[in-house]
């Protein structure tokens, strides 16, 4: 096994293929530095080739003055029966600038046949003629192999013949695709102990995630000599995704002790993860490995316990190495020691004796029993802790709110909230109109409060969940409101729990505030 | 390589452990009834010592006729120095009621020093004594080796005493458990192929995902002679999630031919994902492997060129093995076939080349852009079409309401609906009061029908279900709310989506109204 890998990263190009991603051209460029400070040597860029908007980006990467990435284009190898130097997209991989090039090519037959529609023949001199025209213009050529394991199952022999052809053509790194994502770990592990002692050039893996082993499969290929490992962050990509470089990159630094980044960037893992995430536009999966906000969060009454004697008990790793956090998760089953140990991150001096323990102990179970769910709420946790040891005064009070929502015989709705508060002494009248009943609420709360605390200008709600908690009740249910609300720093949930979905959207959006409030 | 596998799910115990899950009862039993139709041998109910609700569970599901599945009974070995017999946890194991019992023991000396404090031998008894007390009690017993992997790196004797411990006392099948989910599948793989000489009692696999490598463990462990998989539907669990049993049933039978469940129940593999995920209140996940929306969805310009040119030279799988679609997406083509056959269904006389379906598909397009989901609201989704065909005419025509919801300075909520309908040509005002703003219009919607229509007081509303599309929108964000309804004879489901949750209540209940009106 290798100790050096390069870690190639293609969020930009087979990442935006996810269901769901559009990238601008300033997201993209946002991507590319935040991917370069944390040390990843090579970022796709795009395939100038197919997408207009690529070439702008590969255009404006070229001012910013990268430190540890090189950007690299995308794109095929020439078409059949054509001179490569003719070949547009040939050309326009030129174009782009980059010094790094990654050219994809046909490993298997049946898309030879089914795809391209040439000969075996054709396909092997496209590849060879491709990669060293490319090599005859100074550039360094990735070959990705593409569709190698599948091709390699149908036609072992043709397909190796496709990897001899970009070697022959002095290909810098030749890339092992598992383009549909379907080899089992084994399999792949097989295929690539079988071609590499044809091959002298070092070797780099490319996976993707149909499934589920995707990290799996990169991690077979480094420990049987793969040196080079492209993913995306967040394993974003087409139908199931690529290869996670989050799970990879920290199960090669800490599982395997190759130091694809420092220590110190380690640390960055976290942080970068949800960084892309908001950047596509995507909700960070709160389960996922290393990085997700409920990997190292623990609920299970017997859990929490051996954490607090050994947090060892229950995690793989220290959090911290990745940069994310333990968390305990509190629930109708958490007892005394779940209460103490929140009480102790809110830097709360709450003992196990003490009657308050018991008092907010007895409050939190009899809302769980009405169908509050702390464990998905901290911030109206935190709230209820504090409201409970008198630690905080209400910021405002309600004095009444109305909400009309109308529809008239044309089919037009229009909702209108109207909020009656006293804050420090005075009392607010307003009124608002808004996108829906609970819209309505939350911008006539705002209008009544933001002369009083200009910090909640600087705050807005980022998600929103209902759920109905006995459907049984049809229409009369009771339901539960979850409200998540960011600022710069951080992100908190509050909850509603009411028959009446409008007042259990206001019971979590007055949470909302107060927590903001409350933390400055 | 065995290829008669156990499947062992644990959705109810270690599922519910997930950030943000909360089962109640009923839906437990709902669950249980689901996978015991798809055929999995054995479904963890709970574990009676730590929640009282599971013990209504264990009492509930006899009751229920399973076909296919055991009902299992968690806990863990009977605490240190005390009576088997008498340890309240072994107590409730046996109240259970359940023919197959699972115990946990440790089998990391780090855990039983820090975690149990007591000796390494006393612990070696606490698994022999509790095993052979089960067994003595005609119970199938499996033994859950927690920490297995963890405990053998640390001292590999140990816990290969621990595993002998429970084969002496007539454990039937020993599962190895990467409990914190950290173990490297080339290390686990060594660990088994280590161990298993020594073991002559039927081995398992319970895997966790905090390395992204669960699935690939679990395969791995099956490839090495482990008889007994165990996970949770759509790989729900603690942190990082379990072994996700949709992607190892999926990889098993398709890929390594292992018939674990047959061919036509493969086939309700992503409707079971989505409906435990439903169940679970979980967004399902789109690029989940095999089962997710996206999971065999073509974006990319080649590829979607060639999967129409051939299926398989972009997917791992055929999609209807596993009972999900192929999706094109930014197509138009899609969807004609799905009509035509939902049409036939309907025993409506559609063809391809009708007019008619042409502008069926383009309303049903538009209006799943906007956010509904007819897939699961089948009731809309007949009322769309037939309108469409003007098979019948509506039975109401609204020409307004109001909704007020109103909040004192008491505290006091009130909802008041006003409706105004045309009812064979006379018009009807209606008023109530109602538990929340929908009921309120749903109060006032029968009140307002009844004296025409007598057959809707023949039916009620037996579930109510509201989701958030677009989160990041906040308090605007649009919702659709999904509602059930029953007579005697059958149950559908009515849709609506707006930014207006009242309004999405409203289109739906309408729905819900008028579909019983056109079946009779």
């Amino acid at each position: 096994m290798n100790k050096k890998i390069a870690l190639y990263d293609t969020t930009l190009r087979d990442g935006s293929q996810t269901e769901g991603i559009s990238l601008s051209v300033m997201d993209k460029l946002r991507i590319a530095q935040r991917l370069d400070k944390l040390g990843i040597q090579y970022i796709e860029g795009g395939w100038p080739g197919s997408n207009p908007k690529d070439m702008e980006f590969f255009k404006k990467i070229k001012r910013k003055s990268l430190k540890n990435s090189a950007i690299t284009a995308f794109g095929s190898t020439r078409r059949p029966g054509k001179s490569t130097g003719k070949d547009k997209n040939v050309r326009t991989l030129l174009e782009s600038g980059c010094k790094v090039i990654t050219i994809f090519g046909k490993s298997s037959v049946l898309h030879v046949r089914d795809i391209l529609r040439t000969s075996n023949e054709e396909n092997l001199k496209m590849i060879y003629d491709t990669v060293k025209y490319l090599k005859s213009k100074g550039k360094t050529v990735f070959f990705d192999a593409e569709h190698f394991f599948d091709g390699y199952f149908g036609n072992p022999s043709y397909a190796l013949k496709t990897l001899i052809a970009a070697q022959d053509a002095g290909s810098d790194t030749i890339i092992l695709c598992d383009t549909n994502g379907g080899t089992l770990t084994h399999d792949l592990s097989r295929v690539i102990s079988e071609i590499k002692p044809n091959i002298s050039v070092p070797l780099g893996i490319h996976a993707h995630n149909d499934n589920a082993l995707a990290v799996a499969n990169s991690l077979a290929a480094v420990s049987l000599g793969c040196q080079h490992v492209q993913g995306t962050i967040n394993g974003y990509g087409e139908r199931c995704g690529n290869a996670d470089l989050c799970a990879i990159i920290a199960n090669l630094k800490i599982k395997m002790g190759i130091d694809c980044v420092s220590d110190s960037k380690l640390k960055e893992l976290t942080e970068v993860s949800r960084f892309v995430a908001e950047a596509c536009n995507m909700k960070h999966q709160d389960n996922q490995p290393f990085v997700g906000q409920s990997a190292f969060a623990h609920k299970g009454g017997v859990h929490i316990n051996a954490v607090m004697k050994n947090p060892h008990s229950y995690e793989h790793i220290r959090p911290d190495l990745v940069g994310n956090k333990r968390r305990v998760l509190v629930s109708e089953l958490s007892g005394k020691s779940t209460i103490l140990f929140k009480a102790k991150e809110m830097e709360l001096d709450l003992k196990g004796k003490d009657r308050k323990t018991k008092k907010i102990l007895n409050l939190l179970q009899d809302l769980e029993h009405k169908g509050y769910h702390f464990e998905a709420a901290q911030g109206s946790f935190e709230l209820l802790v504090k409201r409970a040891l008198k630690k905080y005064k209400d910021f405002f009070k309600l004095e009444g709110y109305k909400v009309i929502i109308e529809k008239t015989e044309e089919g037009k709705v229009r909702s209108e909230a109207t909020i009656k508060l006293r804050v420090k002494d005075k009392v607010e009248y307003t009124a608002s109109k808004g996108d829906g009943p609970v819209n309505a609420l939350d911008r006539a709360l705002r209008k009544a409060l933001l002369d009083f605390y200009p910090a909640l200008a600087k705050m807005h709600l980022s998600d929103f969940r209902v759920r109905v908690l006995d459907e049984k009740a049809g229409t009369a249910a009771k339901v539960r409101v979850l409200i998540q609300s960011q600022d710069a720093k951080k992100s908190w949930w509050t909850i509603g729990v009411s028959e009446n979905i409008i007042e259990a959207s206001w019971d979590a959006l007055v949470d909302s505030v107060e927590y903001k409030l409350l933390k400055g």
